[in-house]
């Protein structure tokens, strides 16, 4: 719920301004914005942490390949100052600081714009915590924007300074794609994490179907709900991606990018699956829940049903007439106790054959 | 319930009635029709409230971008001189002050005519108000049918007073694109609102589900409901839109038409994400209510399970037969009570271990 | 369920017959068919109530717009012969008088062919009479085929006689468009009367909730069902014909015809939206018998978990064991009420407590 | 279930065989495989019953128009034989036998291969009957494919011999038509029957609501799902041929055609109606159901709590201390008659009042 | 649950790893990979057991026609030198031991790219073992990777080595076609498995409904739900290869590969089919337990609500009054006992007329 409206309550704070006016309407994640600049070529590399943005756009206008990786965006100045100097659209730089946006291609002339989220799962809060990424793909940079530092990128920073696999040999376009599908690689470790606590909730509530299990389900749905809402729109935008005819994307990178929709669809089918385990065990919680009050009842009905008639009994030979011959019998006693057995007994046996226990 | 019959109720009144014929289907909301002008270049603006049908057109006539704004559509008569004086189809006269016209895009000849719904959520009766507005998109004019005077569009004006964002520098379809965007914003802050009341009723329920939490879930999901009806037919206007070949909208508007495509998506992720949460809602409203019912259940079970044997063994003792040696030995009496002690503790220990309570 | 089956049954008469063949399939409405004819240009009208068949194709003939209604449709000989004079396809009569035709709209050399349905609700049986209603649209006429005499149309001829509307200057196709938008307005009518009883049912549930009530909801939802059949294949239907190319129709009627379709998309709406009430209404009605229920229990338990115990008590001093000490103290008797007083408020008070009552 | 189990077992027979391989998959129908063979012209017809392979083939070959009609399709060497004959594709005689297959339309070179499911409504099992029906509709000639004799094509029969109807004047795809045209129109005699039985079961309900009642909606709905999977793709099947630019389809059959795919929609409408009353059937049934246990519920709640507190009084009185100075007195008996008669009447109003009985 | 992880907890061994490396995600099947290879022409065949990668890429380097099964892709080396060998695309071989991935065509420079799932019904686990299956379609070979040794092929290779059917007189496209029909036949006979034990748990709920058959439910659904996830992509997949205008696919083989989509709609349609019918036994269970326990609760209200009310007269005249004169009396002991009896009776005349039992 928190997460939803703090979209919504974000949005209100943009009423009444011009449209293109950019509003960060997230909550601050850093305390301050940090620009990191990798550039390379096929024959070396060159990596500068906390740089100014005069130096991140010099290294995008030269003709090897630049990432800009900017963190933090809750300073919009900056943003806009970077924006500015790379000419971008204003629409874009009111679309990387809004948080609330969906994932969505859009080309601009001399870059494309891709918005993605990222999701890891936290395991301390047991919840995904969603990250707003921006892509800007030009001509010879692509510039990442993040809502916090992470370790997700690191693998390719590792693979550029090695001159691992072909992200050296390749140009920004290849750069972009490694960035979007280590984005969506993460969606694949979130979704075990979930996989894990559905196993687990799943089990605890076959042994005791705690109403609290009731509110992991709950919890449960909203994380999956979450990813779900990222991951559909992301399908339609590799789409449009693939078959954009922009410049900037060379034919060789065409299939890599098959390939991350080909990704997005099985994130897709996992989800799905999981929305279907989870509304699943909503009805595996209710039927242990209604088994468990089930042979509650079936035990309140056969102690009752059988005392019930023994106890009239009693109370037939505990009433005061004078004249009640069979009071004064010696075996008469021992008669009502064996004819109370024998009912009980009768009792038993109906409802065994009725199989009711 | 009352909105939904109103709307019907309307369009009983037109049964008979030549189609064409405008008739105002909706509830009367302000006493006189106004009509404000504001008038603007790059350079300057001049700006007239409550001015006559004659002034408003001939500020419509110049080269300048003249914003005629309509508060109040009952009056059909004047709705319709405005209309004759500037051209418009008779069908779109009618749609004008027809309440019940769904959202919708259509181009005639010399001007655009666009339908939306304004929201605002009116927190004295916790419900949504819907008003009915109306866009004409001219060549160097827009008019915009209100019913009843709103703040909404007050941020634009001084916008245009104080020459602030794009406005002033641009034409009559950046114009009307503002204009829909205050509308969209509004959205934002219903579905906060909504959203509140939401979290707020899920904090009851998950206390007490009482029944009247049940009706505020109808009622919310009305809410939504009356939401959903507005944007969906949206996104499909703004789509033919951005799609259409009119010379009255210049290419740079396009992205920003876009741009409220997009915000009008994210309105419907959330407004389905809330009617997801409110159908979740139910359940744990549910929930809760047969969770409280177990409970009382399982106390009726185990207090009666426990003492209807006891009693019967009283009962037993309680019998008049003269025969009944037990009852004149001494031990007896205190036997009897540890048996019924024993009897119920063995009851309390197979609950227990049954895990019934 | 009836009107249901009468379809179905009605489809039965048809097995085994050459297909083409004009079968009636659906239950006699009025006594005699009877042949209306209006025929106008802009200066004048000529009205004729039951004329033969050969006058009607006279006028037919002419250049000036003719409208001719035929009212009854049981009589396949009398269909047939107009038919045959008018050059009708031998599919277009069989559509004409088989009732369980779905609306659609065909194209024939020299005419078009609509099929529709005419909804109105009858308050007596507080159920939808379902009318089929076929109309050609010919180049110069336009033949209206009803089951039965109805007012529906009688606004419009009053418009042809006094000249009101555009309906005398335009042609056939737009006398075909004013019937159809006779129709598609009574739908409002038909959905208002529904909604009416949708609200009071709503509230008897609110108050009550009878079985019979249960009944009721049944009963609307089969005729929203009705609505909802009659109405999905309209959609369709002026579409189709909208995006005909017929010399049939004035591009002038085009817009009018979209008119129409957009009044249908409402139709469809709020047929969705009483579907969705009536969908609600159950689960209310479900909720308010499972609250009284609850309620119900709730009293049961009480009194029983407060009483059981008490007369566990009772019974054990009505024992009649002969040692038993305390009954012959003087002070024990009020002690064991006191006891008992005790134990019926503890328990209450825990009642209290868990918020039972 | 059985029917579903048959098509699927069919399919095991088939495992490892080469594709192409006709294999019959369905139970044996008739003893003997027999053609019948019609042969006419406008002028004059040619019947012959049981005839051999190569007669068959021979009257194929002229310029009349030709319908083979095939009876038993267990005899794969036959259907090979005829198909070769004819010079049919592989595939299509695998088709023809293997009863599992879809119904769809395939164009072949100098034929169109048509496949349809037959339905009619056994009465004595109270379900439908599935017959796998074949159509070759070739240049003069069409070959018609049936599991077993039934009287479905008797009509048509009838009409070749009579000239009744436009059959003789017409070629073969009015005859292909024709065909199709009969088996279209027993689904409607099916869906009558599955009406009535539906009918009858919910008036069955409504009275007494056995589980008896349930079980025979299941098999309804098994009916009805039978039913939806032969029609669902005939939709398609239509189309396709409607649009087909074979040269063996004359432009004039075209529009009958047309005619079946609207009957078949039509199908389609009745065939989810049921399935919705069948659903709905299931809820009345539940709703029922528990009514009846409400009410015997109600009552005991009733008889218990208003007996469970008299219970305690008598029990109290009938304590044997020996200082219970009230029960010497004289009136203190009828006074605690009474008021436990007051204490029933107090609960008989309360519960009244609350409207539980 | 545990195929599910299985998937996602091998994607999580790939974070970080560059794309287009190759890495197995499955579980280990086979000890050793091997590679089987059979080479034949319309004249011969020449078949050869476990040989060497560059044996295997020799004969598909010939003229004739050749298919490489490689058992085992669990070693990445052995498969990534395979596909240096044969020039196929680093993400084809990472497809191919990705067991993740999902049934899909893929088009290369050279080759087609097949990758489908091969479903077995375990009958010792009761469970769908599902294998990943990758067909490289070259233009004189056909390359098939399989996960483990099995004899779903075996029929196709006697065919190959007796040169019984087409196959022999085929090129490549001919032989991957049957090799997918060979997968997709294997669909027909884990259904007709999981149809048995539905039928079975349907026979065991109707007569008896333990929480085991629950369970039970909730397996054939996770089983039907993995056919569903391998066959609805497989529906894509065979259609875009129809579509291919690859010239690796000769006109003839067209047909069949539209034979093979209409097959895979057949499975889908089974297989929804299956998925209907575990859903309405969800119901069924459902429907029998809550009537069992309905009739628990009548036996308990019957017994209840009859001897409450006895046994409060039997407690009336236990009372210890002094002055009790009907206590004196000869005649009220078998009076009161008569009563007793009357009540009872009246009490079940009134159980019967309302139809509780």
């Amino acid at each position: 719920m928190r997460k939803i409206r703090k979209i919504v309550s974000a949005h209100r704070k943009k009423v009444g301004l011009p449209p293109g006016e950019p509003v960060f309407v997230g909550s601050r994640k850093v305390e301050k914005v940090r620009i990191d600049v990798i550039d390379y070529t096929q024959s070396g590399f060159n990596e500068k942490v906390d740089c100014s943005i005069t130096e991140a756009v010099n290294f995008a206008a030269g003709e090897s390949v630049t990432w800009i990786n900017v963190i933090g965006i809750h300073n919009t100045d900056i943003v806009t100052e970077i924006g500015r100097t790379l000419n971008l659209h204003p629409l874009t730089i009111e679309d990387i600081v809004n948080t609330g946006q969906r994932p969505k291609t859009e080309e601009f002339t001399g870059y494309i714009f891709l918005v993605m989220k990222m999701m890891t799962f936290n395991e301390k809060i047991r919840d995904i915590d969603v990250e707003h990424v921006s892509l800007i793909l030009g001509k010879n940079y692509v510039i990442s924007f993040q809502e916090r530092e992470g370790d997700v990128f690191d693998p390719l920073r590792k693979r550029i300074r090695t001159g691992a696999g072909r992200v050296r040999t390749s140009g920004s376009d290849y750069l972009a794609y490694t960035l979007m599908d280590s984005v969506i690689d993460n969606y694949f470790v979130a979704l075990e994490f979930i996989g894990d606590y559905i196993e687990e909730t799943e089990d605890l509530i076959l042994a005791e179907a705690e109403p609290e299990h009731m509110k992991e389900i709950y919890r449960l749905k909203r994380s999956v709900l979450l990813l779900r809402k990222a991951v559909w729109p992301l399908r339609e935008e590799l789409n449009s991606l693939g078959n954009s005819q922009s410049v900037l994307i060379h034919q060789e990178t065409d299939r890599y990018i098959r390939n991350l929709y080909d990704h997005t669809i099985q994130v897709i089918d996992m989800v799905e699956t999981q929305r279907d385990l989870l509304a699943g065990m909503h009805d595996t919680y209710l039927t242990v829940v209604s088994n468990r009050m089930n042979d509650i009842m079936k035990v309140l009905t056969i102690i009752a049903t059988i005392f019930i008639p023994l106890t009239f009994i009693a109370g037939v030979y505990g009433m005061n007439f004078h004249f009640m011959p069979e009071l004064a019998l010696k075996w008469t006693y021992p008669a009502v106790l064996l004819i109370m057995l024998l009912v009980a007994m009768g009792m038993i046996w109906f409802f065994k054959r009725k199989k009711w226990f």
